[in-house]
């Protein structure tokens, strides 16, 4: 599995620099309260009141403002599972590799570390993704499209996502797939995303990825 | 697979009868033009002028009053790879049947039709399926869970699924999932789904049922 | 103000009785643990059951299964202060009375209690209130349409307003809008149709209702 | 009314440039064709081959991917008639300048030309405007909470408001408020928009401009 940040909003206000994602947002909730014109509420307010403007929003559950930024991720390599867990998050955009389209090639399955740990348990499932690999290529031989013959394959198998969603929905994505219960694969790949958002907005994701890290 | 609308809006005010379900949206899309109370609105408007006002609305493109009627099914025994597709509808609600919860059994799967006309492809893809539902009872064998044993079981794996969707999406939904390019399954289920519908709103779902079977 | 449930979702599954909405979601929440067809599930729940099982999703803020169960109410003479509010709300269907269709007439206003309570903020607001009223007849002898002429027509102005939530969406309205530091009105609004949906739907919205009579 | 494009997405990918969100989308489309990294697709796609592949997508209307990129505008001294047409757009992000928390200001409306060019009708509406704000500021000595004072406040009322949209929404927003029908005041502000929107994603919302230069 890889995970990458691709794109993020970009404020084009004057004074742009580091943690500028987290002052819009500021600056978004501030217009709310105020008269002034965002171009000013944006220049006037410092790293640390952006910070302590934040986490009181956070705290009173005031998201909205947290919808203007919104992260792309790139990812690359789960599995058709995952894939299937992950769009039903409803408030998010998606543009995943069609299996109508592209053909299925050798290695690409994912394989569960409880699998892979157990030599017994690895070699049945790797005979089992072979025979299917044989049938789908069969298959196709046959004159089956390759929209059809994907039918034989394991859901083991790796597709590719683009995936955006606002840092509102960021928050109650990773609330759900970070839990102790959530599947093994959606919460790594949800450990990723945190990781690498926790850099653009450190105030909004960082207290997350402790709490992470400290294994709670 | 298996169809079956389980649940509708149904109007709670005087005079409730068939089509009465359009009456609501004539009736509510009525208020935006009116002082009069819905009530009387309801109560006066007769089929004919129901089916006129309808047609002039999805004429004009002004859906939002199609908004307030919503549909149920139940989709029995549809693939993963057709619930995959399905669940990408956002503006509608699922309760779908877990894997991790619920074991996989014998005889779970969907043969496309491509494949079962072919003798030598179904062949292939039969016992291709059987040897993962081997390997599938072996890992559970084994000691691993079925929500990692699942990752061996072929795309073709039955699902139910409970979706509810608002009159408006519903008509998008037939567009884009009954269009020629649609694949083959999904089709099947949008054409199922369509016929219900068309029983209860059939000013709203009969023109694309006729155009369907017209062939167009 | 007048607040009147107009519509809900009907299961059309043998044994519709009292109750059939909550043994709705119970049955479609229940589909993801369970092989067996929704009849089946649906029949054989017990009022009880359904009512333990909806509190144990709730506790666990499982509740996707609520969303298959929408409320249409008629909401008649809220003020345009309040339907602005109420239409921020976003997972919702609205049909609202125009004000670029429908002309303002006489006797349209809504009345805050806190001016209504002191007599001199009442001839206040009641003087200003009739000088615009004025106004907008003047505007419109003098050939200024009707949808320009409201620019002058305060916002204490009645509106009248068709909406449509899942269940849902409707706990979470709630949540917020009968909060202590919610705007009057729209608390007032929320009141009332809590009251309504907690006949329907009592498991769900008794204890809310139940919260709200002991004044928390 | 200002209106000022405040940020868009900007993708973090290797050769970044002029026209970058719009490659942005088309490599994210063509993910779902390719098996190619994404970094590697973004960086293969000239200038031209972007503009005719989005060109292609829009008229095949496969607008899933021009969600990855959102705008957001801050708009200024809008009229709340406006606002409220605003904000009944769901799919969208909206934090509003709250009448409940800041007072309404001398000289805060919004004349519309059809008055404004009648002298007669000019005065009329001028003098009711100045009558409600002596009734808001007489509430206000009299205690009455701003908040309940607003009632009286004409709908003319200014408001300031940021927006955050995607780029397929927008599409849709455009093209329902720059109709010939909409209304003169949105119609102005989605103009505005759109020539900020066509500088930074000229392929998509060029066409639209033009069209609406050209007086269509």
């Amino acid at each position: 599995m890889r995970v990458k940040l691709i794109a993020v909003t970009c404020p084009l206000l004057e004074g742009m620099h580091e943690g500028s994602q987290e002052r819009l947002i500021a600056s978004a909730a501030r217009c709310c309260w105020s008269s002034k014109p965002i171009e000013e509420i944006y220049a006037s307010m410092g790293r640390e009141r952006v910070e302590r403007f934040l986490e009181k929003l956070m705290k009173l559950e005031h998201l909205s403002p947290f919808e203007h930024v919104s992260l792309t991720f790139y990812i690359e390599g789960i599995s058709r599972v995952t894939s299937h867990q992950l769009v039903r998050h409803r408030i998010a955009s998606y543009s995943q590799q069609s299996q109508r389209h592209v053909k299925v090639e050798e290695g690409s399955f994912i394989t569960p570390p409880s699998i892979r740990e157990n030599p017994e348990a690895l070699r049945v499932f790797e005979e089992a993704v072979e025979s299917c690999m044989k049938a789908y290529r069969k298959l196709v031989e046959l004159g089956v499209h390759i929209e059809d013959a994907r039918y034989i394959i394991p859901q083991a198998v790796k597709t590719n996502i683009v995936v955006t969603m606002n840092v509102r929905e960021l928050l109650h994505f990773f609330k759900l797939r970070l839990a102790p219960d959530a599947q093994w694969e959606i919460r790594m790949m949800a450990s990723e995303m945190l990781k690498q958002a926790a850099e653009v907005l450190p105030t909004v994701f960082k207290p997350l990825l402790e709490r992470r890290l400290k294994g709670e």
